[in-house]
């Protein structure tokens, strides 16, 4: 038995996310059909993030194995052939041990949130960010942002439907960066509760318009009530970046 | 009679380039539409460049004329309210002098191109870069693209059905880079002739896989014969930059 892993690239518009599900088109079931031409039998992909229907991907990563041994290159080049017309690719593939797993060897994960800030409604980014038409005030949401760095209960951006067995995650970085109107949001964390990037980039939107200022934002995040905080930002926006392993 | 000058944003990749024709899909069409609204009877819109088939604009300019005054916010609010399920936006509307023609006072057009090298597909930039496998040398397209600079005549690079009297052309600047695997050639000159810039970028693409050395280039330049350069570059990697005026 080998095991391999894989870094995807996806855009998630027209899928319904990750996870394989009955009559859904996702990118899981797109991935393991790809395959197939080469195992012969079923093979099953894990992913290190299972992101929600269009959420898309520049480094995802995940894993699979094979009963017959197979060069890496020969596996990309048919899965990226049987994938021609998909907006899915596979960016890079490799033999790893048994004992990697693409999910739980993770040690950070990075996801990208984009928001276009501007009169105009999106054009070339369509379905590629949020947009927002208000003037942000980058300056406030980064410093809001950064009272979030370090070990919290997240309770207050945690969606109803979440799997975690506890609200408290350790968030590494997150940084809210302006090139031209184009606002980039990027957040590393070991993992996430579920929708909680999207829910603390819908809490950063009140602060960025001036609904709220950072202390009313620390008060969100203290309050641990959902209730209480920022709207779930646009899945559109949002792109699972990569993930750190220990070693490999 | 009051003048506007807009700026505009598109995807070009399911239009039929920016000039009207019948029964096709147009740019220039669409943003016709986009005022009747307002002005109650047609305007003729006109561009600064032309685009084909497939080629994008991230500030592409152009101008038309109202018989009623209008609210620069108004036409721009009203223009995008129209446009909004079609992937063309309009960024900017200012009033400018009668003397003022997007395409006859432009003194400077500029073109970005995109190659995105590396071994796998596209996925988030299919249709928005030329996909180019093999390992491109830039330094080596960058030097060979510093002899097109200054005036020349370019029929080397001029595609059968170009209506410019003449070949020849000031290309005021180019320039090759590369920022992971995303290589952007920009393009900076009084104007174009058609498929000049796609028809260079074809002959670049043989400098940078090694098919041909600087002296060749410079050769198929000076040889001013369509024949001998390279391959038109796909429209899809192709964005109208921008403009710019003397004054206004």
């Amino acid at each position: 038995m080998q095991r391999y892993k894989l870094i995807i690239e996806y855009d998630g518009t027209n899928f319904s996310g990750w996870q394989k599900q009955k009559e859904q088109d996702t990118i899981q079931q797109r991935l393991e059909e790809s395959i197939i031409p080469l195992t012969k039998n079923h093979v099953e992909i894990y992913g290190a993030g299972r992101t929600d229907t269009g959420v898309h991907a520049l480094r995802q990563t995940a894993h699979f194995d094979s009963k017959i041994y197979l060069e890496p290159f020969v596996i990309q080049r048919c899965m990226n052939a049987h994938l021609r017309n998909i907006p899915i690719t596979v960016l890079n593939v490799e033999k790893v041990a048994q004992d990697f797993h693409a999910r739980f060897s993770a040690i950070e994960r990075s996801y990208i949130y984009k928001i276009l800030n501007r009169k105009s409604k999106p054009a070339l980014e369509i379905n590629r960010c949020w947009w927002i038409m208000q003037n942000l005030n980058i300056e406030a949401m980064n410093q809001a942002a950064q009272n979030l760095v370090g070990k919290h209960d997240f309770s207050a951006f945690r969606a109803t439907g979440c799997q975690a067995k506890s609200p408290i995650k350790i968030l590494q970085k997150i940084s809210v960066t302006c090139v031209n109107d184009l606002v980039t949001i990027e957040i590393i964390a070991h993992s996430f509760l579920y929708h909680q990037v999207r829910n603390i980039v819908g809490s950063l939107y009140m602060v960025g318009i001036g609904k709220w200022n950072n202390e009313y934002f620390l008060e969100i995040l203290n309050g641990k009530d959902r209730t209480k905080a920022g709207q779930t930002a646009p899945a559109c926006g949002l792109f699972f970046n990569k993930v750190k392993y220990s070693e490999i």
